[in-house]
Formats: C-alpha cells, sequence, structure tokens
C-alpha cells in the first residue's frame, strides 16, 4: 500500500500529515496551491468536491482530515496514539476527533473567509467577530478539562489532540491564540514542542519547495 | 448503564436518536426548547457548551453527533450498522460520518442563521446564498456514488447513513430539497421509508408534548 496526501500549506491536510509523522509512516506529499480549485483546476479530476486534505491509501480514498486521524491510527494499532472500543475513555476519543473540526475548526473559516479572503467590497466584519466569539466560547469549555489534564483523554497523547490541535494552530495563524486561556495555552505549547509536528512543518515546506509551489505565508493557504 | 439524550426537535440530536431507534436501545429523552442557551439557562449547568445533543451513558458523555452515531454502533457490536477496521470499507464510513456533519451540515447552520433566525435588520442573504449553494455543490458530488449504490458504504444500511441522512433532513426542512438530484432524493426517500426514522420522529413529539415542550415546527428548531 502506497499512502498519498494532498495538501496545501498549514490547511486541514495538516491533520493527516502531522498523524504520518507520528506514527513514522512513508508517505507521497503532494502540494497544492491554495485555492486549488482556482489555481489548479486539474485538481477537480482527482478531487471533485476540490477541498483539501485528499488522501490515498492503495483503494482508500478520504477527504476528512479528522476521519483521516482516526484512520491511521487504526492502522498503525497497536499504537498509544490509538484508543480503542475496549478502554473506557472511548466516547470521548470519538468525541474529540469531530469537535476539533466540527466545533472547533469550522467557525474559523468564517472568520478567514470574511474577515481576509472575500475582497473589501464582499467583507462581513460582523459575520468574522461573530465566529471568533462563537470559536472562543467553545474552546472556553476545554480550560477546566485540560486545567487537570496533559493531554485530551486517556493520560496520553492520541489522534483527538492531532484534531484538535490543528484548531489550536489555524487560532494562531489567525491571532485567536492571543485569547486562550492558560491551560489551553500550556497544552498548545506542548503539542507544538512535539518532534513529530516540528517534522510535519519542515516536511510542508521542503515539499513545496521541491515541486515549486510557493510557500505562502500559512493564513493564506486556509480553505474557507 | 442507563442512556439519556438532551434534544432539541429535528437538531442534530435527531442522528443519536435515530440510531437508537435503529438498534432498539433503551433510552431517556429529554426534550428543550430552542435554543436551550436561551430558553432553558440551567442546560448550562448540565452541558457549558450550550449546544445539543449531549449524550450520557453512565460515566460517557459526548457532544457530537456523528460521534456518537459512531459510539453506539460500537458499542452495540456486533450489529450490521458498524463497520470495523477489518472491513474494506471503513476509511469510507469513518468519513461519511464526519463527512455528513462538517461537510453537509455545518454550511445549512449559515443558511439558517443569516436567513431565518437573525432579525430582518441583522440578516445576510448573501452569506445564506453562498452557503446553500456551498452545501448543494459539496451534496453534487455524492450523486455518481449513490447513482450506484443503495447506501453510502459496504452494500448496507450503517451510522453513516445516518449521519448523512440527517444532513439531507435539515435540507429538506429549509427547502433545500428542491436541488436534489434523482440519485440524493432516492436515497433520501429509502432512508426516510425507515421504520426506526419514523419511530424516531414519533419519539420525539411524543416526549416533547409529554414534557411541556412545544413541537414547534422543525426549521425553528434547530441550532445555528
Amino acid at each position: 500500500m502506497s499512502i498519498k496526501l494532498y495538501h496545501c500549506l498549514s490547511a486541514r491536510s495538516f491533520r493527516p500529515l502531522w498523524m504520518l509523522e507520528e506514527l513514522r509512516l512513508a508517505y507521497e506529499l503532494i502540494v497544492l496551491p491554495f485555492p486549488p480549485r482556482a489555481l489548479q483546476r486539474s485538481y477537480l479530476d482527482v478531487n471533485p468536491l476540490g477541498t483539501i486534505p485528499l488522501f490515498e491509501d492503495g483503494p482508500v480514498r478520504m477527504t476528512e482530515s479528522a476521519a483521516i486521524c482516526q484512520y491511521l491510527a487504526d492502522k498503525a494499532a497497536p499504537t498509544p496514539l490509538r484508543i480503542g472500543p475496549e478502554e473506557a475513555e472511548y466516547g470521548a476519543y470519538l468525541n474529540f476527533l469531530h469537535f476539533g473540526e466540527a466545533t472547533l475548526t469550522f467557525p474559523q473559516t468564517l472568520v478567514l473567509r470574511y474577515g481576509r479572503f472575500e475582497p473589501d467590497a464582499r467583507k462581513l466584519p460582523e459575520v468574522a467577530d461573530a465566529y471568533a466569539k462563537w470559536f472562543l466560547g467553545r474552546l472556553r469549555t476545554l480550560e477546566p478539562h485540560l486545567a487537570a489534564r496533559e493531554y485530551l483523554v486517556a493520560s496520553r497523547f492520541t489522534a483527538a489532540d492531532v484534531s484538535v490541535g490543528y484548531a489550536l494552530m489555524l487560532a494562531e495563524l489567525i491571532g485567536l491564540d492571543a485569547h486562550f486561556l492558560p491551560a489551553v495555552a500550556a497544552y498548545w505549547q506542548r503539542l507544538k514542542a512535539r518532534p513529530a509536528y516540528g517534522r510535519a512543518l519542515a516536511a510542508q515546506i521542503t515539499a513545496a519547495e521541491a515541486q515549486g509551489v510557493s510557500p505562502v505565508p500559512a493564513p493564506q493557504a486556509v480553505p474557507a
């Protein structure tokens, strides 16, 4: 089986990239200019959704970044990054895998779209502000949880931390990290200090340069 | 273990309700007026996120509707509603569980918020229209997939169909179903014809009436 990941710099596809580095799996990284729908139309032939990531593992095709994290953890089993149904915190693990994307990432795409990406005449600061508050309100509920724990579930780093961790990475890229409360801020520092996180950051720059894609500063490279 | 589900009529919490009926599990259904954050402030003591659903199974607490569907399928194993890591379509199963919420449901909450829920002075039809198009564009990619299949994965009804099925239910509630292409429209008819779907619809009305909550018409009962 050969793993192939279609990626834009610091976009959601960073989640599977980070997981691949945590698990030390071999993979091919294809870096696309952002947004690929506009700048690399041929990508629509590969992924009609036009979204990033596209992940291929032999015949397996996936497009949802948090789902790919769970898939990779299961594929690599046994690994501490996976929580299985037999463990007490399995429900919490599944919940955080979804929470990282559906509850913590999507609102930030509204901040990006209506605060940055749209041309000035179509910017809507009231929408950007509403969803920045929305994100920060949801994030606040993690504070008591993380004040008592090093990682989200089962006292160890898992795929759930990659899912939520990417939402914090994105928040930092767009400047919302200034509002992190202490336990979330400390958690984010712990995640960023992981060697695999650093390897994933380096891998995307190396691949972009090798493939002639501009290593655009990250906030411009996140799909809305 | 006793299962408790906090629910608003036809909100995302319909996903776990539908699953519970498919699996014929015993549960307690607590119906809240929408939005509970505003109309039942005491709910914030139970769920500081203020979101629906909240699902409890003994010590397990979950708030992400698609994650709860996977959890329930695993809990009820062996059941045809679950796909395990040993099956060829496991990756597709995980992907559709996430896709139903992150890709197909969130955009519809923008349509609701800026097209219906906000007071007239704060409505933004351009946002509602943009995300209706966004939803329909993503949904279109299911058409060739469903033209060749009865269900999303593994030739049988699974939790992935519940996740995506709720997005179609919501689309019907807000009138976007007029734009369904033929294979998606036929698939949605198949899902609605399931006895467990009908039981879930009846259960939410019965519980609302018994608990003195107005069985508000559904589009008003969906969290933005």
